[in-house]
């Protein structure tokens, strides 16, 4: 696979499916490895990361996931364009593409595995899957740390468990966490009220860009801020319990919503519907926004023909790299709102 | 022609048709005039109103264009739906409805003529056309002039004129006017300039509901001011000259607009569609506000599929009354505004 083909498909975990899809946007998991006696990357010079990175990436290119037509690039390969493109897919984080040097990425077909390379860790390996799924994100990951492992020598403490970088990821170096779709909550004011529990519960809330993003579009990414002194059932069982709990508060904040204002609510489904549809001019503010009514619009039953795949592909599609992709050329902010609004009215004629 | 009837056609005066019908809303001419020794209806008590009435009504209802399936009706016949429906249809003034006591109007098949008998003045005569048409609405509604003239004797002074309740009215009792929409000058800021240019020019500004309204959707009303010391075709002439600028200045502004700002300018045609075809509730004024960016749209070729005559008959059909007719029930606000965006759904679909 070329990095040109990612735009061409939906990744894996956007189509929508898995259990308790129309509010569970996707799952993931993922692990923080360190290699045994080398520095972490941020401490290591120039040649100790290379060190590393000569270590592990061959391992990791010959991972099933990764040898069965992935991609391996190394970071200071791609364009700035791309290495964008891929922070927006969620298959690296902004620290990678901060500095490039001695870094690099690996992802599977579907784009549901992928394994950055002396990011703060000398490993982040993360598995995404569409819906509630974090038993098969589990599943998934471990196999792929066992298979990892036969190869490569982790830093392990029989004390503190996996070293990882920074300690908050010292133990299991596991972080599960779920993307949730919440607008009724949000709708009904009730939002607050729930952020703050999970919070009470040891549990982290952030936007849908992971740390120090803001909930645009009612989403909210909740995982586990402990990964030290618990075992990965525990964390995992922790935040399955939690999630079902607000999955449950949304379900019935709808019903609340259909029931008390369904009037009011099919009038803003179908406006942003109807702007989404028109508009040539886009913010990518807006578009989220609005989006993010029509998903709700789309899981209530009022927009029959918007499916949540659709929905969920043009929450990626419209992100500055992907219209710069698309374009096959870079695109200046007011030539990007003109591309969004664009591909918006392709996709949900 | 019973009053239910006018509810399931367009007005004559409604069809976008006409020269400069891209801007020109709609042409109006007309009349005061007052019965000879019986005083002003609002100096009058009931019994002298009743006597202007006696001697105007029978000779109203014998103009051919009244006769031929007209509508003759007292107010006080009327329910406050149909009354303020009338004046939605810009059939008869506010005013004719504050007190109905001893009030008719007589109203032509196609709506372009109406008569109001004891409004401010004795008889109130008007006719509207589509389109800049002054001199045709001049030459019906003097023929009608002609006609009443030969039954009825009209309180006229050599020195002043034809004399009418109000000065401003008194000589030729005449006001000639156009309904402009100006969203060209509006969008480009040169709105102020023009209506104080015209203001200079002896002329009166106001809303698309006459005295004291505002010019929601961009919808100006332009009058003579003057009604004394001058012809008719001196009136006319100038009121021509004046409009006929005013148009120039619109046409130039929509050519600015669709050189500099072109993308802009589709965008906000687009949306407003978008809004209008798929909203569930909606108020009046962003109702006139958005079909304003319509017309305009329509007008300049972006929506290809909207008619003037459409857009035109949206402004009408949407107002209180005319709602509660359609519905043939009595409906409160927030049931108003989720009819008026069901009709319009339906109408421009």
């Amino acid at each position: 696979m070329q990095i040109n083909d990612l735009i061409k498909q939906t990744s894996g975990w956007l189509k929508g499916t898995g259990p308790h899809s129309e509010i569970v946007f996707s799952s993931r998991v993922r692990l923080a490895r360190n290699m045994e006696k080398i520095l972490f990357p941020s401490w290591a010079d120039q040649k100790a990361q290379e060190q590393a990175l000569a270590l592990i990436k061959p391992v990791v290119e010959q991972l099933d996931q990764i040898k069965t037509d992935g991609l391996v690039t190394m970071m200071s390969e791609l364009s700035p364009v791309d290495t964008q493109f891929l922070v927006e897919r969620h298959l690296v984080s902004r620290e990678h593409i901060a500095h490039l040097d001695a870094k690099a990425v690996a992802i599977s077909r579907d784009e549901t595995v992928s394994i950055m390379i002396n990011e703060e860790d000398h490993l982040r390996i993360q598995v995404l899957e569409a819906g509630f799924m974090l038993d098969a994100c589990g599943e998934r990951i471990s196999a792929i740390d066992t298979a990892l492992e036969k190869s490569l020598n982790f830093a392990y403490s029989i004390k503190w468990g996996y070293l990882t970088a920074c300690p908050t990821n010292t133990g299991t170096g596991m972080r599960a966490s779920v993307m949730l779709h919440l607008p009724a909550l949000v709708l009904t004011k009730q939002i607050n009220r729930v952020i703050q529990a999970v919070i009470k519960l040891g549990l982290t809330v952030r936007g849908l860009f992971g740390e120090g993003t803001e909930a645009a579009g009612n989403f909210f990414q909740i995982s586990n801020q402990l990964s030290l002194g618990r075992s990965e059932d525990e964390i995992m069982d922790n935040i399955k319990r939690i999630i079902a709990q607000v999955i449950e508060y949304e379900q019935n904040a709808r019903q609340v919503l259909l029931t008390k204002n369904r009037g009011k609510l099919e009038d803003q489904v179908w406006r942003s519907y109807g702007i989404l549809r028109n508009a040539h001019i886009i913010s990518s503010a807006e578009t989220i926004e609005l989006l993010s009514n029509v998903r709700l619009g789309s899981d209530l039953g009022i927009l029959k023909n918007i499916t949540k795949e659709m929905v969920n592909e043009l929450f990626i599609l419209t992100q500055p790299s992907h219209l710069q992709k698309l374009e096959e050329k870079v695109l200046n902010p007011p030539q990007r709102d003109a591309k969004r609004a664009e591909i918006i009215r392709a996709k949900i004629k």
